[in-house]
């Protein structure tokens, strides 16, 4: 999904509030801005919106030399995503559908973002886990199901710290022996690398590997052999989050996304309002089963 | 007031919406963007944010020839405004301190507003309207209303169409023949021309002066010698909304500023919440009361 013109003011407001993580010191941040307007001004409106934000983050990482300062951040996202644990099994007990349930919980955990009009609060989560327990998913579930049933090789990619957690509950209910989880390479916002997925536990119930990239998204021209060959070859791949449907959405290869719409622009394109709970199709499975239908 | 970083995407926010004003065509929203974002590279962040809203307009015209696509969003505005009136007065002749409810209800007409976070529909004007009458003016009032008391001449500075209606109360109150009215020289965004002073019948009880500028504020270094004779002269300066406060709140001469806080950015210099109805005063009256009170 190309970036829109209304990415523009969203991205620097993004690049401003990273570059006050980043630092402290009020001309670094101005020195940032001016150094985004530049290359902003040429920008390759064709790519998707992260494939920007990945840009702005080594810029950021370059000019301050600081690698990671999303850190203690996803450490206390983890932590309360794991102190919530307990009481979302409880939850996925009482469900009629476990399946449809457990992958509301998952997108519940997507409010968990340092990106876009995420809530990385107590309040804002437990709001998103009242609303998956209550509002239906936006999407053809049924297909989905039965995607998951006949698949005997399922690959995972995972969007945030603290998120992870949440799909953890829906990795055990798909069966972790056929899953693989992806994590990013490289810290990018508080996007879930390899210690995020060992914070979970979900190292020790899947096989975890990391995309070899930096960027908030899944850039395949960018992630590693390794993750291409499984992303290629698995039977079903499920990819989390905002970042993913916007980089993967006209991937080569059918994906599923399962995201919280927190974009206006993302809401527009997924055909959902802001705030829905969405399970939404890369564009050669809408092809497919367009096809189908005539 | 100098412009924050964090104008910066919200300037870009605004100058997409109003590139979308002007054409339809999303080739044009594209180039005034870079071309905006060419400017903004080596943009002077110790001007007022208005004097790049400013630029950014000038541009458009320059670049659609179009020369106020804002017009019939004015007449529209003046025509609700109109309709709201003979219940405002109703509202008004309820008042126990009629200048201070006069002030807020001039302060519920700045909700009009297409620049930042403005509500232009009638459920938004007239939620405005029910602060007004429930909400208090934050602000030094007794000193206001001392500085009107003893005015025989006073400048009032308006800021948007619609709007405009509402300040005719005020103005009302402070008694016509004193009051000189000031009105932008050309269209820029939904600020008040002569256009509008008249669609509110004003130039039937004032004296309208046009103020020679093309600024979404009030550039002293660009409006007229006319319009700045009467700036320096009046007894009293009042001037409407965020735009004067911006591009006035450091002029040489004391200036008293009615407007509703729509911009976290400037709710946090005048030190009240976002929607406050503000009577906020200029640096310079702010240092005099300083050294009166040592």
């Amino acid at each position: 999904m190309k970036a829109s013109l209304d990415c523009i003011p969203c991205l620097f407001r993004q690049a401003l509030d990273s570059a006050r993580m980043f630092s402290a010191d009020p001309a670094l941040h101005e020195r940032i801005l001016r150094d985004v307007l530049g290359w902003c001004k040429d920008m390759d409106m064709s790519k998707p919106a992260p494939v920007m934000g990945q840009r702005i983050h080594r810029r950021l990482r370059e000019i301050t030399g600081v690698e990671d300062p999303y850190l203690s951040a996803k450490v206390h996202q983890n932590r309360l995503a794991m102190r919530m644990l307990p009481g979302l099994r409880d939850i996925l007990r009482t469900g009629k559908n476990r399946l449809s349930l457990a992958a509301r919980l998952a997108i519940a955990g997507n409010i968990i973002d340092m990106g876009a009009a995420g809530d990385t609060t107590l309040s804002g989560v437990r709001k998103a886990v009242r609303q998956a327990v209550k509002e239906p998913l936006i999407g053809n579930f049924s297909a989905f199901s039965r995607a998951v049933k006949k698949s005997t090789s399922i690959l995972y990619v995972s969007d945030n710290a603290g998120e992870i957690v949440f799909d953890r509950l829906l990795i055990e209910e798909l069966g972790p022996q056929r899953v693989t989880l992806a994590v990013r390479g490289f810290p990018v916002l508080n996007d879930a690398v390899m210690a995020d997925a060992r914070a979970a536990g979900l190292h020790k119930i899947v096989k975890v590997i990391d995309n070899g990239s930096d960027a908030p998204g899944t850039v395949l021209e960018e992630t590693s052999p390794g993750f291409n060959a499984v992303f290629k070859n698995a039977d079903l791949v499920i990819a989390k989050g905002q970042g993913n449907f916007e980089t993967l959405s006209e991937s080569p290869r059918p994906v599923y996304f399962l995201f919280k719409a927190k974009c206006p622009i993302i809401a527009a394109r997924a055909g959902v309002k802001i705030g829905a709970q969405v399970l939404a199709i890369s564009a050669i499975l809408k092809k497919v089963r367009e096809q189908n239908i005539r």
